[in-house]
């Protein structure tokens, strides 16, 4: 029971580590805060951000966007077909993430995705032809998010594939996505052969209206915000992690299917299908998502981002005040994992609409839910508290729904604040999977990345010129 | 870039926590380092220690059981009912839970849990006609530990109820357990109502019908640690919290269980009553450990902790070199959250075999790993941390498969070393649901609890006994 004594110099360095380094050679304790200048030093940004921080007007149009945001109840309402569902896709349509691109600046997995939908649909019998057309003009290419809609990786939607719906059952307000394939070879990361293609009609087929027919039974859908809630207990951060969602979606799907009367076969295989794809929740985590962020979407001079996406050539972002442009910059390298054979040099670059998840508070912004995440996307568990701890800094509030146990139960970070982005120069974080970047091969890896801060000083501007004309 | 500069006086304190509050009174500050004299300061106990300790046949022998332990490979097989599979169980004997007693000292759930056995068999038809022939003595109670079940919570098996096999397929060692009905009024916990026999009935003319049906479809059954590591990493500790573990199991009979022949209404219902229970896979994972303990059991001279269980009125324990005696100790209190309506002052004190998770290294041991099982038990996740941390000072070693993401990935502590609790006085950390004291009633709540000391001093004199005879 003796007690030792010591004594030492403790030491706060805020700002440039080199002071710190100093402390601690000779043999000092440090903690280093990080800081930066505002704007990263930039004296015309700083300016614009001091005119609009704890901008009365704008504070009280982001507690009304804020509110939205968390009263959007996402409900999985139903299965459509996108030609169907989609009031403004044209005949020769196909929808991709992020924001516009034309198809000779398109990148290689969104190009491969492209000739797959073409064959899918039956116009072109062949990659060449495929490609003739698709780069003729006579296919119109619209980013998913101006049809409600999203889709992960290349994000592509073609007029006959199913499409989930995802409903706010007080607006009737809707979001779209399309069905997961599961990993490896998927249109998504720009594969295209029969493997890709014969699965994509299955799913037309007979997954889609088998699960048509199980939503049915359910009076107005399935909740999914105590679903994605749930999730989060489980270890999903419901972006690059779904195992836990999945599996809770599968449980309540399982019976429902079997009374729905459809054949038994069908049955067994459409439960094999989604027992076998821990990534099935995925595309519905990211309609949810939509939803939610559409409800805040379009409050006049509200500074909160209300979409993020990436076409794998820009990153886009959309803010609730600033109708419907997108502020984009090029998009960034993947930090990450990859699957053996592949390096960063195989990589396309950031890609895909899942960002929307990290938009609402998921994926990166809730990986302290998901200490498992970092051996798909590399890191350590602390760092995936870090990460979430750090997103604090940049949104306008936690969840009352969602909660990170880690954090002891405190609500996951979500309302990312352009102003809080550009003032901190902290990124948003991304946890995102990675394609070939060539088309026809697929998904090589996973990793992290960040939204471009240019994005944020762009639309900090043109919220400036809004409240600030010349 | 400000340095801000300060100095504080740094205490370490080991032991008497007197010494730091005096430090803290007068603003310094403390690491209080838990400390306590081996065996509690009591001299012979502490010879006996020191002659067991550093004892190089023990440590070889020790060696041997937590190699055996790691090996073991656990399957869920098929199920079959009480009579045909344990060879050596009476016409009329009921199985219970923990070290062996007679009905006259049983605990409340327990005589009520067996009041409803003598129903469900049909020996009695009514409460007060059961009661008299439970006292009569014309009924055998026996441990379950005594035919290789185990059960949760009074942990009764009768002669026609259904049973678990669990399967180790190279030695071809068995373990059992009886099926799990849910929380709430269930026989396990005492309550022995309509409720509770209808549902028993359908579990033995359809769940169990079902599920051998399902598993029959499986070559060699279901593997049963992949499934257990999976769900650590979904926020189980695979004892009170099954949620996971219970939704992979799930997810792998759904289609087995469709394909399997068995009626539609039948699947349907059995797959609703599984959804429905996020219980369903503890007495599966207590057979599991129970398989794998039984693996390092009877290896002479070992200290390994082979069994702790709980009747309700004494806990017991079983230890590898020591064969098949119990070492027994006053069952202690739980420290839980009640439900509505219910205290501290109605629960049964500590019962159920199923602490054979914890010797395992599951339930407490593994609460790192299950952050959120402190909303259903009490505590902090930081307390749930500290737990598992605190596990590691008594066990052999860490499970080589099942990994605890909150501490850097590092194995399950597992292999309890009776001579490390007595060495350091700590006490095996148990998570538990807790019943009404009375029979009849039901769960009540759940919390943690502890192993007695007692038990194991008692065991470490065995063993000296048997190192050095007279």
């Amino acid at each position: 029971m003796a007690s030792l004594i010591k004594q030492k110099l403790s030491v706060i360095n805020v700002g440039l580590e080199q002071f710190a380094e100093t402390i601690t050679a000779t043999g000092g304790a440090v903690t280093q805060v990080e800081w930066v200048p505002p704007a990263l030093g930039d004296v015309g940004v700083a300016m614009t951000l001091a005119r609009l921080t704890n901008h009365a007007e704008i504070e009280k149009a982001n507690d009304t966007a804020f509110a939205a945001f968390l009263a959007a109840s996402p409900r999985l309402r139903s299965v459509g077909v996108a030609a169907a569902l989609l009031p403004r896709l044209g005949e020769r349509t196909i929808l991709h993430a992020g924001p516009p691109i034309e198809w000779a600046r398109m990148c290689g997995p969104m190009q491969g995705a492209i000739i797959g939908a073409i064959l899918y649909e039956g116009w072109a019998g062949d990659e060449t032809a495929a490609r003739r057309i698709a780069a003729s003009g006579e296919i119109s290419f619209e980013p998913c998010h101006h049809h409600a809609a999203v889709g992960p990786m290349a994000g592509i939607i073609s007029p006959s594939m199913p499409l989930w719906i995802v409903e706010n059952p007080v607006s009737g307000a809707r979001a779209y996505s399309n069905f997961n394939e599961g990993l490896g070879k998927a249109l998504r990361f720009g594969a295209f052969g029969d493997e890709v293609l014969g699965r994509l009609g299955w799913m037309k087929k007979t997954l889609a209206p088998a699960m048509r027919a199980a939503l049915d039974s359910f009076d107005a859908g399935i909740e999914l915000k105590p679903l994605m809630a749930q999730a989060l207990i489980m270890g999903d951060e419901v972006h690059n992690r779904n195992a836990a969602a999945s599996g809770l979606l599968f449980r309540k799907l399982a019976s429902a299917l079997v009374r729905a009367g459809v054949a038994v076969d069908d049955v067994a295989d459409v439960l094999d299908f989604i027992a076998g794809n821990e990534h099935f929740f995925l595309n519905i985590s990211m309609a949810a998502c939509k939803l939610m962020l559409d409800s805040a979407h379009g409050i006049a001079g509200s500074s909160m981002v209300t979409a993020m996406s990436r076409n794998g050539v820009e990153f886009g972002i959309r803010v609730s005040g600033l109708g419907d442009r997108w502020f984009t910059a090029p998009a960034n390298d993947i930090d990450g994992l990859y699957f053996a054979g592949y390096s960063g040099a195989d990589a396309a670059r950031d890609l895909g609409d899942s960002s929307i998840t990290e938009t609402a508070g998921f994926g990166g912004f809730s990986m302290a839910a998901a200490p498992a995440i970092v051996k798909f996307v590399g890191g350590t568990p602390e760092d995936a508290i870090t990460n979430s701890r750090r997103m604090r800094h940049i949104t306008l509030g936690e969840s009352d729904v969602f909660q990170l146990p880690a954090l002891d139960f405190r609500g996951a970070p979500c309302g990312i604040d352009l102003r809080k982005v550009v003032d901190s120069g902290i990124e948003p974080v991304i946890n995102t999977g990675i394609a070939h970047r060539e088309a026809g091969v697929g998904q090589i890896g996973a990793g992290l990345t960040r939204a471009p801060l240019d994005c944020f000083i762009q639309a900090l501007k043109a919220l400036d010129s809004w409240y600030n004309p010349e």
